[in-house]
């Protein structure tokens, strides 16, 4: 239990905050670079709202919108010239994980000298961090990936059809202004796949951390659970705004740090999906619905007695006769029976993926993550032939 | 829900982190003022071995020792007097948390043009707060306040026999170095009433904070389920430095606000111990142990469903015919059999205090804290007759 942990993000949480986003982006500059997707905020009438209170506090607007689901270093490179040559000292995200994703990198790769892509694949490294960025404000538009209030972004090479990620204390946000009435418009399936998305969060450091963490294990299930309380009532009445709250609350508190801190966590269920969507441009959430089952199922075997803690606490499962892995294997069928209760996909076959490829994407889930060995990180570690079997698992 | 957060404050934690203290504090300062309470930091090492780190950083360092368990107000104006006369530009506390409560307020009075006092009693208002301190760094010697990476502050003011508390930015710390070995000479009973302080911050905002905190009540009861996981291990055996460790991490996380986040809390139950150690210099958390059960016996009658879930969730409780009050008292007498079983006082008499001044500690209480009825602040608000009840029924 050694570690660190400090996050200045300052977050303003609350439905209506929206229009507070001018005197809160005018703190941090006058010329701001608002990167968008690829035009739901403009249809909702969110941009509009968000340009109007923007104008009443004197801060002008240089737009970058397009940010593709599977945000690509293109557009960061795009985006960030712009910022440059319009002379903006602030960045705005106003949308989902991909377009606040772009938008964090969008803002450091301003001041970085080389290719922005070098500051992808450092997650675990020092060399290639970027250490300097515009000031960053973030509004999400849907509840998932946390990224409004982390230094963590993940991006896709199309050329190389790589996604990695990069994590740097400069990409924390200023401000995380998370308004859950943004959220109201979202259709159920995006819903879901963001709930999946942050309870995916939540189990990657809970089965992929070092052990020893007694506190962050509560919070972990105290996440899943609340996720699993108001997650179902988010997609069944997406107008419920109590629910679109709990539910972006637990997506912010998911990978903020306070769950995760002194884990020390891998994320082999997210190397393995972003294979997937970097191959088939799948939603994250849907890809991790399939992945995230199939490989605990997996890795069950090698830790019964941490499954079994997470099934009897999350699910009430009881442990009888000390059978670990039974129980665990239970927790794990209850788990995708709630994944596939909201509406995600549980198999590749929903996702139009087959089984001409897993050795490919074996490989290349190798390729952007290994350890010394040349294993994908995690508990356990896996080799090429074990992803292949928990991708088979999951056909 | 609607709320804002911002804590900044870095946490470097860990045991043998203290010999990174003159590292961390030279990045924030060059000449520290070093805040100490009783002596035990000097008898123990602790004292040395910061000093020996501080000047291999080539900080120096003016002392100011003597802080009582309940820290003056005079103490406080004679740490910033020596502050300003001799030049510091960082306060370090070293020590528990009336001394990380005094070295905050210090390193905001070195700035404050009025009477420090004045700061004190503002907990909810704006004016008087102090908006400038010296940068803070916080050294726990014990696992209780949480003091070391919050922004609050509680001081007495000997002369008019008053306890009070300011909150304020300033006072974040710029870093809290957390090194649970510092705490493993702390005697058995000190560290049950850290346990009890601690378990006692997350039992406030729990019972006196706003509803629909489903996420945050996870939290709290996370907390509340490992200290009592491991505070009988630290109590049973001093030297384990794993149940140090997690005892000390539940500590910081019990008061950093990522457990009151949202929840808009008052805390009677602080409040009304505050009068009792301000008249009698008992240890904060032996008093808690008293006043806490006493008044969750009371303040269960007007809320049964909230404390049928502390009692289900924390302690297994059975609900049965939905008897909801049974169940939350089954849950109280739970929580003081556990506190009894560490070691703390769960009566006035044991504290020495009989019922000759009952009345006065309720209005004392009310003096310093009362809302616009003139009542204490709580779910529900308690008038001086219902706090005398409460006091009686634990003599």
């Amino acid at each position: 239990m050694n570690f660190e942990f400090h996050n200045p993000t300052q977050l303003v949480f609350g439905a209506g905050t929206l229009s507070r986003l001018g005197d809160v982006v005018s703190k941090h500059g006058k010329r701001a670079l608002l990167v968008t997707g690829g035009g739901s905020v403009k249809r909702n009438g969110t941009f509009d709202r968000a340009i109007a209170s923007l104008q009443a506090a004197g801060v002008s607007v240089v737009e970058c919108s397009g940010i593709e689901p599977n945000p690509r270093i293109s557009s960061v490179v795009r985006g960030a010239e712009t910022a440059r040559s319009e002379g903006c000292d602030v960045v705005i995200a106003l949308g989902g994980g991909s377009t606040m994703d772009a938008a964090k990198v969008m803002a450091a790769a301003v001041f970085y000298q080389w290719d922005p892509w070098e500051m992808m694949a450092h997650g675990r490294e020092k060399q290639g961090r970027p250490t300097r960025a515009l000031p960053i404000v973030t509004v999400p538009t849907l509840a998932a990936t946390g990224s409004e209030m982390n230094c963590g972004a993940v991006i896709t090479n199309e050329e190389t059809v790589e996604k990695s990620f990069v994590m740097a204390d400069c990409l924390y946000p200023a401000v995380a202004l998370v308004d859950p009435e943004l959220t109201l418009s979202v259709p159920p399936e995006q819903t879901a796949f963001g709930v999946c998305d942050l309870i995916t969060h939540v189990t990657e450091s809970y089965f992929n951390g070092v052990d020893g963490t007694p506190l962050q294990d509560r919070f972990a299930e105290g996440v899943i659970l609340t996720a699993m309380e108001w997650g179902p009532r988010a997609v069944a009445d997406g107008d419920d705004l109590e629910a679109r709250a709990q539910v972006q609350w637990a997506s912010v508190v998911a990978l903020n740090g306070w769950v995760q801190v002194g884990t020390d966590f891998t994320a082999p269920v997210h190397m393995i999906e972003h294979t997937l969507s970097a191959h088939h441009d799948v939603a994250h959430g849907a890809g991790l619905a399939v992945v995230n089952p199939a490989w605990m199922r997996f890795a069950a075997k090698a830790r019964p007695a941490r499954f079994a803690q997470f099934a009897q606490r999350v699910f009430g499962v009881p442990l009888k006769s000390a059978d670990y892995l039974g129980c665990a294997l239970e927790g794990v069928d209850r788990f995708e029976e709630f994944l596939r209760s909201i509406g995600c996909p549980i198999r590749l076959s929903q996702l139009g993926i087959g089984d001409a490829m897993l050795s490919r994407y074996a490989r290349d889930t190798l390729r952007v993550a290994h350890d010394k060995e040349g294993l994908l990180p995690g508990r356990p570690p896996m080799n090429g032939e074990e992803i292949v079997e928990v991708l088979r698992s999951a056909l």
